[in-house]
């Protein structure tokens, strides 16, 4: 089987080839763009694309999205993680933080995946907590802020070890799963 | 000529009513839901909203879609005006803006008008700065933080004389203008 992963980011479908090696499935790099509501969810979001996708006449293709979102700042910035960072950034993130005793916050990363006329959408979490600074050198976006122990960030784990762990790995745990209940792999 | 205006605040019929009395158009308000997708400028979401709209065959009416782009936080909250309001407010800007000496910011208001076939696309800016602390008691959403001539904020203006100079003021004014050149009012 082939699915076509729909992103702009071919590092993706590394991650995916690697994460099913073995399981039967060839993943294709794929570029259409496909709208992104403003929508308070990262469900939302992907049920879109997919819809669109699936419109246009596409089949067999996966899609994903990803965002942090914080306790104290009611989901902030959640889906608009990509244009906060692009924005205030880290910084940002930080002053809106500081003097915050409640620094509680989750990383998310749905994939939604049709395949063979079914849909299927899962949601990997990794809890975890705003840093009081900026730490580690690894990583990108909100990685050096974030820490899913309260020690290290993201930034400062070897990527092995984040993969593990993180909103990604977990959804493409979750994708295995699923896809491997219903007979696909 | 009726036009319809798709929102879901009815506030906003009364105001163009009321902008465009004696010139032979009757506003109605008309509730469908349309996609506001992720993008960078509010003429964008318009162009798309327009785009759906249309497609779903809806003629001879109007939307529109506000926001306040920061200079000194890249633009920030801009297009994402609405959620950063709901998320981090008022005192989340004011935050991200605790001690940074350019304070330059502007409201910006886009209307977008399809009307016997054409489209109307027209965008009303009005400059100004974001205050240290809020200020008054009027107005809504960001009103108390923005002023546009560095002294009152729009919250402690009379809603006459915000109407007068606002974005959405001057985005009717050009609108009107546009549709009287065009031989439709």
């Amino acid at each position: 089987m082939i699915l076509k992963v729909v992103t702009s980011n071919p590092g993706k479908v590394e991650e995916f080839a690697e994460a099913f090696s073995g399981m039967g499935i060839d993943f294709e790099h794929i570029r259409i763009p496909y709208d992104e509501p403003q929508v308070s969810s990262l469900e939302e979001v992907v049920e879109a694309g997919i819809k669109e996708l699936r419109n246009k006449g596409l089949s067999d293709f996966l899609i994903d999205d990803s965002g942090m979102f914080v306790d104290h700042l009611k989901g902030f910035p959640g889906v608009y993680s990509s244009y906060v960072q692009k924005t205030v950034g880290n910084d940002g993130v930080l002053r809106l933080m500081d003097g915050v005793p409640d620094r509680s916050a989750q990383f998310k990363c749905c994939i939604g995946c049709c395949v063979k006329g079914e849909t299927v959408i899962v949601t990997g979490v990794c809890p975890g907590s705003i840093l009081h600074e900026p730490r580690g050198e690894g990583g990108f976006g909100y990685d050096p802020i974030f820490s899913p122990d309260g020690e290290r960030s993201f930034a400062e784990m070897p990527l092995s070890e984040k993969n593990g762990i993180s909103h990604r790995g977990r959804a493409i745990g979750l994708l295995r799963k699923e896809l491997g209940e219903r007979g696909f792999i």
